[in-house]
């Protein structure tokens, strides 16, 4: 694990959520995108050499929207960038830990991406991402 | 906000818990430490420039025991590390954010630490901090 990369904040509203944070960190997002395929519009923040990503639901049935009616807002997953997600799937398995997608899938913001189950880390959802190389 | 200075995550034993990190990491915790007036134990990992603080109840009357009951293990906190606390406090007062303790508390790890209220910011507890000087 080279850094924490990003931290996934579940939010209802991301326009009002891009405002509060931008007041928070004294910074705008740098960025917004859509991940149709999670069901995800999200916003992006710096802070030092990591970001923090805002998450709002655009289906009933994606995750973000299942986490708020059970939690509400608040702190959704942490993900550390890896140099070699394969290798640290592998490394993680042997370690005893769960992966939910043992084969990365695109993530936002041009990664690959990995879940591990929160049962097996404290209740934490830990994701693990490598940057897509532009050859990909 | 300079950087995410560490991330909290609740847990209900050190010990078990330090190993589990340790091996998602794959660093070992640099060190541990008890702050009696909160009613935790800590330890701490490095990740690039932030650190994973682990946070074990020493009472049952303290916060992560409450968090803990209402909520189970899991992320607790998020950390960012500030040049002036005092500044920051009155800039995010004006701001509108509900500050949980105005004057600084000496926290975990030689730092001066500062609360906002999780109802102004997305459900996210955020802590301020700024390291205490040694002349301090």
């Amino acid at each position: 694990m080279n850094k924490i990369e990003h931290l996934g904040i579940a939010v209802k509203n991301l326009e009002v959520s891009n405002t509060l944070f931008e007041k928070l960190l004294g910074v705008a997002p740098y960025k917004t995108e859509e991940v149709a395929s999670e069901g995800v519009k999200t916003s992006f923040f710096k802070t030092g050499e990591s970001k923090i990503e805002l998450l709002e639901a655009t289906t009933n049935d994606s995750t973000i929207a299942k986490f708020i009616d059970k939690k509400g807002e608040g702190i959704h997953h942490i993900a550390f960038e890896v140099g070699d997600i394969q290798a640290e799937v592998e490394r993680l398995k042997d370690e005893g830990f769960t992966i939910l997608n043992e084969t990365p899938k695109r993530g936002a913001d041009n990664k690959w991406v990995v879940f591990l189950h929160p049962k097996t880390t404290n209740g934490v959802l830990v994701e693990l991402c490598q940057e897509i190389d532009k050859n990909e």
